[in-house]
C-alpha cells in the first residue's frame, strides 16, 4: 500500500460477475475494498453474492468492511462543498472515498440555493479544514470563490451537469483551469473519486 | 439610421487607403463615423489624410467629429467594468463606442487587483447604471458576480487574455454562456464594439 | 429580490421529491415560483402533490400562482420570434419566463415556413417591441435579419435543432456571436429561460 | 485534360525555384498554367525568370498565357459576389480561376456596405447567372440570402476573416453547411480556387 | 417557386400531428410535397390520415402525389454513387429528392465491396451524367476518386457512418473539404436532401 | 494575506510602465512581490527603474526582496521534476514560486534523457517530499509514473511543448486528467506559477 | 487476395439480412470470412441461417470456417496486451482477427490490476513477440511503457473506455500519437480489427 | 540499445548550446547521434562547434558519424512515398531516420503531380518493399490508395500542409485513422522521425 490508495475497482465497464470475482480475491487478502461507478441494478446482483459489501446509492459506490488496520495518522478534517442538488452524486463519491481512506469528512451541500452568504455562515468549517473539495457544474465558479476565502488547498471537481455549451462539463473544467484563484487543484470531470484520493493524500501525516 | 447604429467600418482587414476612401464618403454625407480595430501605424496614415478624425490608442478606434444631431434620448448612464489591466483595451473599445452613440458612460477599471470589496466600494455606480458592460478574460467569472449584485441588464465580453486552455478566450466565453446569473447577455470574444452597441440599444429611450 | 429575478429551480437533474421539497419551502415564503426543464412524467408527480402549480408542456416549465406584489413597472411589450416549428419549445420557455416576471409578451411563431416577407407582415409588432427574443436553430441567421430591421435590443437564442455539423446548436451559436448585426445579445444554446430573464431586465423601468 | 481542370500548382509551401521548374515544364508542353497562393515577393522572383506569367496581386495568383485551344462551350455567365472589402482577395481568386478556365465572369463586390437592397439593385445579373459564387466571412449568411433569391446553383466560400469565435472561418463554414437555403454547395475556407473550378464545371456545356 | 425548390418539411423535430397539419395545407394548394427525416412510426401515423402520401423507408422520406406541372427542362441524368451498404439510406434520400424535383436519376450502390475496378465497370454512366452525387462515410475518399475520373460537377455527401474519430462524420466532411480533386461541392453531414436539391439546380436547363 | 498567496502581477499583457507602477505600490506597502510571464526585454526596462527586483531568465519571473516576516511554518520539502530540457522553463517558474512563498524546494531536471531508472536513482528525494510537482509535455505520462511511486500529493503541469496533435499542450493535459494514478492534481497548461502556489498550500503547517 | 487481407464485412450499420446475403456470396466463393461489430441479437439471427459461422461474444465478431489454404508463412508470434477488464472486448477483436489471418497469437490481459511488475513477469513473451498490440483506454500510457521495453513494432489501440474528458477515447488517442516511445503505430479508437490486420502484415514472411 | 532506437535529441525547444552539450556527451560515448527539428540557423551554430555532424537542410536533421557497429540484419528495403513537393521535408525526415538506423531506403517523391498512374509505374518498388511510409497532407488519401495496392505494412504520416479546415493536419490525420484500407499504421502529424523508427522496427530481422 505504498501509495496510500487501496486497490480500487472501476465498475462502469465491468459485468457484475467480473466485479464479484475481483472483489472476492481482494476480500480474501483482507484488503480494503472500493468499487466505483456501479449502477443500482449491478450493485444488487453483487451484494446478493457478497453481502459484506455496502452500496451507496447516490455515490454509486460499493465499499467493503472497514479493515482492522486502525485509523491513519491524519492532519485534520476534509470539507466537501457542492453548489446544486444536481452535483450531490459526485460530491458523495468524493466524501465516501475520503472517508473510506480513513479521513474525518464534513459536507456543505446547501450552498447553491442561497449563494455566498450561505457559504459564509460556515466560516468555521472553512477555516478548520485541512483540504476542501468543491464540486460544481455549469460555469464552475464556486471553487474560485472558495479559494479566495481560505488558505488550505482547494480541489475543484467539474461536473457534467449543464446543457448547450455546458453539456459534458467542459465549461466547468475550463473555468477551473483558468481560475484567478492561484493554485486551484483540478481533477477530471465527474471524478469525485480522484478528488477524494487527492484530499486524503494532502491530509495524510507523514 | 433605422437601427440606431451609424455605419461602422471594420478596419482590421482593410488597407489605410481603403479606409480613407470609405470614410471620406461617409464624412461627405455628414454621417457619424467609427472605424474599429485600427492599429497605430494604419491610424497614423489615415489621420494624415483625414485630420478631422481622432485616434484612440488603447481602443484601436478612429472616431469622426461629433455630428450636429444633438444628444439622443437616453435612459441613464452605462457602466463599463473590467478586471485586469490586460482587459482595458477591450473595455475602452466598448466605452468609446457607447459614448460615440451618444450615451453618458462611466468606467471602473481597478476592480481586478483587489477583488470584490473594491467593486463593492462602487455600490452607487452599480445601482445607478441602466446597463453594465463587464469585460473579463481567464475564467470570465466577473460578469456573473456583477449580475448577482444588480437588477439592470449585464453584458459580458469575454477577452482573449489568457494562456493554455484559456488562450483565445474560449474558457471565458463558455463561463459567461453557462453563468448561474440568469439573463447575462454575451457577445463575441474581444467584441467591445458589439457590447457598446448593445448597451446603447438598451439605454435608448423610445 | 434585489436582482429582479425570483428564485428559480433548475429541474433537469433533480428528482420529483427534491423539487417538491424545495418548491414547498418557496411557496411557504409566498415567493414567486418557476421550475425549468421538467419532463411531463416528473411534472405529473409534482403537480399531484402541489396542485397549485401549473405545468406548461411545450416549455417544460412549472409555474406557481401569481403573487400579490402587483405588476412591475415595465417599458413596453416583449416580442418572441421563432423560425421553425421545431424551435417552439424553447421560444415558449422564453415567453412564459418573461410573462412570469410580469411582462406583456407577444409571439410570432410562423416566421419560418414563409420566410422574410411573412416577418415583414408583422412590421408594427417589430416596431413597438421594447426587446425582441429570436429563437433559431441550424445556421441561426434569423436574429441577424431581425437586428437589421429594428432599433430595440435583440436577443438571439441558438437551439440544438439540426444534424451533422449543426447537431448540438454550435453552428447557430457561432452564427449569432459573429453576426454582422452589431450588438446582438447571445445566450447559451436552448436557454429560453435566460433570454426571458434578460428581456425582462431590459424591459424593467427603474 | 479529361476532368476539365488544367494542372494547377499549389504555391504556398513551395520555393520560387520549385515553382519555376514545374511551371517551365508545363509551359513547354503548351498547357494552360495556374499557380495559386503565391505571395508578392515569391511572385517577383518567378516572373523575373518566366516573364510570360502574369501576377494578380489581390488574388495571389500567377497565370500563364492564354492557350490556343479556343473558348470552351459554356452555358452562360458566372457571377461572383462578396460582402466586405476584406473578402475581395478570395473573391478575386475565384473570379480569375473561372475566367482562366474560359468562362465569362461578372462580379459584385460592393454588396457589403449597404446590405440587401444594394444586392437587389443587381436583379438582372442575379437572374442571368448560370452559377453564383458567394464569398463571406464572419457568420457567413450571405450565400443563404442569395440562395433564397435565385434558382441557379449557389456556391458558398467561407473566409477566415473574423476574430474571437469567428477567427479561422469556422463560424462561416458551419453557417453555410447548415444553411436553410436547400442545396448550397460549400467549399473549404478561403478556397476561392475550388469555387472557381466548381462554377466552371457547372457552366460547361457537354 | 422562384428558387426551383418546392416547400419541404423538415420532419425530425415535428410531431405527426404537426406534419399532417402543414402537409394538408400544402396539398390543398396543389403544391408538390416532400417531408424529410420521418421515422417509420411517425410515417405510419401520418399516412393513416393522408393516404395520398408515399413513405420511402430507407430514405425516411414522405412524398406527395406527382403534380401536373409536367417534367422540367433538364440537361441530363443525375448519378448517385455510394460506397457501403451503410450509406444507402442517405444515398436514397438524395436520389428520391432529385427524382421528386423532376430529374432522371441513376444509382450505383455496389461500388463499396469491390472497390475501384467495380466503379470503372460503370464508365458509361460516369461519362454521361450531368452531375454526380457521391455519398461516403469513414475517411470520405470516394468523391475525390470520382472527381478524378469525370468532368461534370461532383457533390460529396459525408455520412455519420463510422466509429472512434470517424463517429459523427467529421473525418469524412474534412476529407471532402480538403480533397485534392479541385472543385468538389460539399454539403452537410448526412444531408442527402441538400445534395439532391443541388444536383437538381445544376441539371436544370434555363 | 488570508489566502497565503501574496499579490502577484500577471505580466504578459502589461507594459513595462504598468508593471512598474503596480510593483512600486506593492513595494511601498512592504509586501512580497512576484511578477509572472515577463520577457527579458520588458524585464530589463523594469529592473532599470526598480533595481531591487531580480529577474529569473528561464522562469520569466521578477521577484522582490525577501520580506522580513520570517520563514513560514512548513511541513517539509517540495520536489520539482521535469522530463525534457524543453520543460525546464515551466519547472523553474514552479520552483521559484514555491521558494518565494517560503518553501524549501529540490529539483530533478535530468529525468527525461535516461528515463525511469534515472528517476529511481532519486528514491530518497521522492520519499522525503511533502509534495511533488511534475512538469511534462507531449503525452504527459510522467506524473502518472511518479504518482505510482509515492504517497504524497502529486501535481501535474502539462506544457505546450510538442507538435502536431501535441501542439498547445492538450494531449498532455488530457493525459493527466485521465491518469490511472488516482488523485493526481492538475493545473492549466504551462501554469508553473499555479503549481508552485498549490504545492505551497499543501506544504503549509496550520 | 493481393493485399493479404480477406474481404471483411463491417457489420455495425447493416441488418442481419444484408449480412447474410453478403456472407453467403463469400462462402460460395470459398473465401475466408470475417464480420466485425455484430451485436449478439443480430449474430443469433445470422447464425440461425448460416450455422457454419462462429460468433465470438466479447469480440463481437463472426468468423467463417477455416479455409483449406494452409497456414501462411509467418515470422513469429503476435502478442496482445490490455490493461483493464474493460478493454478486453477490443483486445479480443484484435486477437481473433490476427488469428483468423493465420497467425499464432498470445495474450496478456491481467496487466491492468497489478501494474508494471505483472507485465515484467512476462519478459519472455515480450522478448519473443514479432509484433505487440497494446490496447488501452483512459490516458493510454501502456503502449509507451511497452515500447520502452521491446525492440519489435508496437501497435497502440486507444479505447473509448473512460469518462469526462476521457469519454470517447480522445485522451488515449492523443496520448499514443504523442508518445515519447519513438515509432509507436497508432490505429483508430476501438479499432481492434485494424490492429490485428497491421500485426498480421508485419508478421508475414515475404 | 535494447529498443533498437539510438538516443535522439528533440531539437525544437532547445538552444544551440544545450544541443551541443548533450550531443558532445553522446559522441564521447561513441553512440550514434540524431538531432531532430533543428532550423538552419541553430544548425550552423552547432556544426561550427561539432564539425563531425552533418546537417540535412530539408529534413531539419543533424546526424552524427556512422558508428562502427556494422549494418543491422534487415529484411529488405523501406520505401518512402510523398504526394506533393510540400510534403518532401517530412518525407526526408523519415527517409534519413530510417537510413540512419541502418536500413536501405528508396523514395518516390514525384507521385503527386501526375497521380495514380505515375505511382503504378513504380510497381516493382511497391512490390519489393518490406514497409512503405506514405507522407500526405490535405485530405490524406494517398496511404489508403497505397494500402490497397500492397501487402506489406503501410505507415501513414499526415502533414500540416493545408489551409482552412486542413490547416494543422487534422483532416489528413482523421482521413488516415478512418481509412478503409485495413491495418494502416498512423503516427503524429509531421512525425517523419517516428515513421522512420517504426519502419526500421518492422524491417529488423530478429
Ligand atoms: N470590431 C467589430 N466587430 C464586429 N463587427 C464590426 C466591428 N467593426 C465594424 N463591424 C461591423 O462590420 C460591418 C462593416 O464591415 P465593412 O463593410 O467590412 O467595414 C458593419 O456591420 C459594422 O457594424
Ligand atoms: N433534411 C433536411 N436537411 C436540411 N434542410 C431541410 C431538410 N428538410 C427540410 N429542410 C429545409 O428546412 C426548411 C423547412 O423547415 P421547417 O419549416 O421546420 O419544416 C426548408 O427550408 C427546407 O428546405
Ligand atoms: N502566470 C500566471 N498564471 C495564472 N494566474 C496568474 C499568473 N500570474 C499572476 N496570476 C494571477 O493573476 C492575478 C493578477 O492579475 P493582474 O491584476 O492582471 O496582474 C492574480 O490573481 C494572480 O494570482
Ligand atoms: N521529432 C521528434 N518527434 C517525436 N519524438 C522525438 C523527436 N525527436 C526526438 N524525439 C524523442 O524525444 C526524446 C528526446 O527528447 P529530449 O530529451 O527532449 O531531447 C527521445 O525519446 C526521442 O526519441
Ligand atoms: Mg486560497
Ligand atoms: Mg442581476
Ligand atoms: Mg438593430
Ligand atoms: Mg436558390
Ligand atoms: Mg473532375
Ligand atoms: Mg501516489
Ligand atoms: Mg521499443
Ligand atoms: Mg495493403
Amino acid at each position: 500500500l505504498r501509495t496510500g490508495i487501496p486497490e480500487v475497482i472501476y465498475g462502469e465497464a465491468k459485468s457484475a460477475e467480473q466485479i464479484v470475482t475481483i472483489a472476492r480475491a481482494m476480500l480474501d487478502k483482507k484488503g480494503p475494498l472500493l468499487v466505483t461507478r456501479v449502477d443500482s441494478h449491478k450493485a444488487m446482483l453483487i451484494v446478493e453474492q457478497l453481502p459484506q459489501l455496502t452500496y451507496h446509492h447516490q455515490a454509486r459506490l460499493l465499499t467493503g468492511p472497514r479493515t482492522a488496520s486502525g485509523p491513519p495518522d491524519v492532519r485534520g478534517t476534509i470539507l466537501v462543498i457542492c453548489a446544486g442538488t444536481s452535483d450531490i452524486a459526485i460530491a458523495e463519491e468524493a466524501r465516501l472515498t475520503a472517508e473510506h481512506l480513513g479521513n474525518p469528512v464534513q459536507a456543505i451541500y446547501d450552498a447553491g440555493v442561497a449563494g455566498l452568504h450561505r457559504l459564509l455562515a460556515h466560516q468555521e468549517k472553512l477555516r478548520d479544514a485541512s483540504a476542501i473539495i468543491v464540486v460544481a457544474g455549469m460555469e464552475g465558479a464556486l471553487p474560485s470563490v472558495v479559494g479566495g476565502l481560505v488558505s488550505c488547498p482547494v480541489i475543484g471537481v467539474p461536473t457534467s451537469v449543464g446543457y448547450g455549451t455546458g453539456a459534458g462539463g467542459f465549461a466547468a473544467l475550463l473555468g477551473m483551469l483558468n481560475s484567478c484563484a492561484p493554485g486551484l487543484a483540478v481533477v477530471n470531470i465527474d471524478n469525485g473519486f480522484g478528488a477524494g484520493c487527492l484530499a486524503a493524500a494532502i491530509n495524510r501525516n507523514r
